[in-house]
């Protein structure tokens, strides 16, 4: 018996999140258990290290199994993404030390937050990106991220129906950039990398810091938000269209 | 009676096309019609300025109708994207000349092709850009860009169904870009103007030149290839999903 680790990629549209859910919705987690179960020819159920949340998309999620077999760690992306549908394909595949665990061995992770900025949506863009019409200023988005960066009680900034105790976290990193995308269409892009995220955590920061890039909140009122513990004093909830997770790093 | 220009954007995957179907199927031009036929009361057909193929994406296609109505012009936009489908938005709408012809006043249309670039398929990426495993090499594909800008006769780079009898177009411009997409991902941005595209051309072009990209054309053969006036000595029509009209300039 070995353990094996995937790298997950996934289009979340679809899907009512990672984890298996009990009436039998489309899961990512389904989608890995059924196409392990069919290669290996036995029930095979894995653990994912993020439960992402209904429509949230990854380019790097990660899983592990354990399996008895022949098959060598690195072919196991090539023969699952020959079962596994368009919507989830795996990046990569190793063995792992039966002791490594997916959640617990997590040192960061980075997500992304696409906002796309047009007058009218842009219908290439909708499944990929939240839509506003305005602008964001960046020069205050950074004036607040300097607010968020290092280790903050984040309650204000996780939905009230989170089961996690310790609401504080680190984070590491905050950085956000805006492309160009054609006549008067714009990317604005927040990426963030912490040691861990609360839930709903980087969508409340991603509409948190547009309010604050369209005037609705100051940077200066940061520092209050985070002291007040409260998820009303902070912005609203950003769609889970928009959101990536990018990358987890052990 | 007026007529009025409207500027569509559209994600082409779940059409058959810009032109509207004997069979009803749905497309473009079908939803055109039945928006401003809801919106204006009766029947209104729109003339398209360019006929994308099923699964082709547009920013900026144009298409015209006639109307006896109040609606100012530029408010077109905004009361046909409460009628029309997520898939189907009208970026900009205004009256003009009841001449304006959006085929015959047609100047000059920008086409880009997206190629993505991994060693897996990526679920996100798959909607809007062609997969392939291997990185372009930019410096061949510019060598032979050079030989295909200007005016030349591109039946070797035009589908053998196509209906037109001149195949004389001129390419003003062929920009090629490779932007990072994140760990080990590439995106192949191929920007192509030119005063007009038989069919299929641009994506015969991208897989053309990508072949010159992974050495599998000579950029030095390309001269030979628009010579021959032969469809079978150019590269692969690369699937539409890659596909977006850019702009169209009048």
């Amino acid at each position: 018996m070995a353990r094996y680790k995937l790298t997950v990629a996934y289009d979340g549209t679809d899907y009512c999140g990672f984890q298996i859910q009990p009436n039998g919705l489309p899961t990512i987690e389904g989608e890995l258990r059924d196409a392990l179960t069919k290669l290996l020819g036995q029930e095979t159920r894995v653990i994912g290290a993020s439960r992402t949340d209904a429509g949230v998309h990854a380019y790097g999620n990660v899983a592990v199994f354990d399996a008895d077999t022949t098959i060598p760690g690195d072919r196991f992306s090539y023969a699952l993404n020959t079962i596994l549908p368009p919507a989830v394909k795996i990046q990569k595949s190793e063995e792992v030390d039966a002791r490594f665990h997916p959640q617990y061995d997590a040192k960061q992770k980075t997500y992304e937050y696409h906002v796309f900025i047009s007058e009218h949506q842009v219908p290439t863009a909708l499944r990929y990106a939240h839509h506003v019409k305005d602008l964001p200023d960046l020069g205050a988005i950074g004036d607040a991220a300097g607010y968020l960066i290092g280790e903050h009680d984040f309650t204000s900034f996780c939905s009230a129906k989170t089961e996690k105790e310790n609401k504080v976290r680190t984070i590491y990193e905050l950085q956000n950039r805006i492309e160009e995308r054609g006549d008067g269409r714009y990317e604005w892009i927040l990426s963030v990398t912490g040691n861990g995220f609360l839930y709903n955590m980087v969508r409340i920061l991603a509409g948190t810091l547009y309010f604050v890039g369209i005037g609705k909140i100051r940077p200066e009122e940061i520092p209050g938000i985070l002291a007040a513990k409260d998820r009303a004093r902070a912005g609203m909830t950003f769609p889970p269209n928009g959101l990536f997770l990018v990358e987890i790093q052990y």
